[in-house]
């Protein structure tokens, strides 16, 4: 099926909304045509294709536009079931084990993370949001993405049953979202100077943060913390004269 | 399979997200415990049950905890795939739309509605979040919940294909999921004089609210109307004197 399928993905290569779809595509084996988007500046394509929110990602299968990043991997798993690893597993309870923690880690970890590193992304300011957060919003942020990491560390203690990762033996769902957002993670460690993956305090995440980073989706498909680390220090100082 | 299955579900009779779940067990024809959380002194068997958000619903099913709506909602579909009609489609494409859709109608039509009505929820209040939003909160609230009324009328008439419901000629979780809120929508309209659910702006809507009430399953579970209105008018009256 892989071969005669067309993909597309709409998307910027800082978006870690957009590495997990690339994750996931990596992970079954899919190839795909990498489309950047100008988020200042979007596509008619992606307003075509995504009317409703105009975001990033947008996978089109064969001319089928699929929005939001969720539902992306999830709609990837269930359409190439035949090809590569299943990213969700069997059973229904497992499934619904793996969906509880995959909307964990955006509501908790990856929500708050966001107002701790900058308050309001690029994507909101363009649409002429409210544009920082107060210091105090900030570090609220920071101190609930810290409680979300300590959370984890119990879930995959409870998810892996002594695998390496959330799926258990195998990657699952709840790795690609999380495995997503973590060049930003690093990228944030060296620009708060906070550690968020602890080895003395989550010891799991830890091991699973050099686990994640070693396998070969990791490498295809996360963006590098240079670049990115570069990116971001670049987009705080063309905010600041507005702050 | 239904008949052997132990189904107890954790909630309050107010709550639309517990209504959804409601609806869920019914058009599925499932019998199941009814256990009324007390928000302000919640049960050891809700806290041991969803130990993270500490949330209501939560849908033990055996023994086992399925927590948040839209997830317990999937795998009531899942687990119980051959009691009653499907509730998710069978095709991936379509699977993926329906999700969107779900999700849309909490992010974007619940939550600024919930901001409209009356700021944070007890659960909120009681977890010693700021008490109430401002008036010019309230007012956007309002605005976007009227957007995204717009956008479902769109939806709608593409989803249901002639038929009468998001899910098509069937029920779907689509329908699931916004019909869980219609007691509270209509408790609104009476509160705050707006209107809704017009048939002058939005037909397909309004003709589906109709259908939707007429239902078996929504006369079982949906709150009754008046009932929650005096519900809302006291804790309205209670939260007074504290804005």
């Amino acid at each position: 099926m892989a071969g005669r399928d067309d993909l597309k993905l709409l998307g910027t290569w800082p978006s870690p909304f957009v590495t997990r779809v690339k994750l996931a595509l990596a992970l079954k084996g899919l190839s795909y045509e990498d489309v950047e988007e100008d988020l200042y500046k979007k596509s008619e394509l992606l307003l075509k294709s995504n009317p409703v929110h105009k975001k990033i990602p947008v996978l089109i299968h064969n001319g089928a536009p699929v929005c939001e990043s969720m539902i992306i991997l999830q709609y990837i798993d269930e359409v190439f079931a035949g090809t590569g690893p299943s990213l969700l597993p069997a059973d229904p309870y497992e499934r619904a084990i793996a969906r509880f923690w995959m909307a964990y880690v955006d509501d908790k970890l990856v929500a708050p993370w966001r107002q701790w590193l900058r308050g309001k992304t690029e994507e909101e300011k363009s649409e002429g949001k409210k544009q920082a957060f107060a210091a105090e919003e900030k570090s609220e942020g920071k101190k609930q993405a810290f409680a979300a990491v300590e959370i984890l560390e119990g879930a995959l203690r409870e998810c892996s049953k002594g695998g390496g990762f959330f799926g258990g033996d195998g990657l699952g769902l709840v790795d690609v979202a999380l495995g997503g957002v973590l060049s930003w993670m690093k990228v944030t460690e060296v620009l708060s100077g906070d550690k968020i993956f602890d080895a003395a305090k989550t010891p799991l995440l830890a091991a699973w943060v050099e686990r994640f980073s070693e396998l070969d989706a990791a490498k295809v498909a996360l963006p590098d913390v240079g670049r990115l680390l570069e990116f971001a220090k670049a987009r705080e100082a063309a905010a600041a004269p507005s702050n």
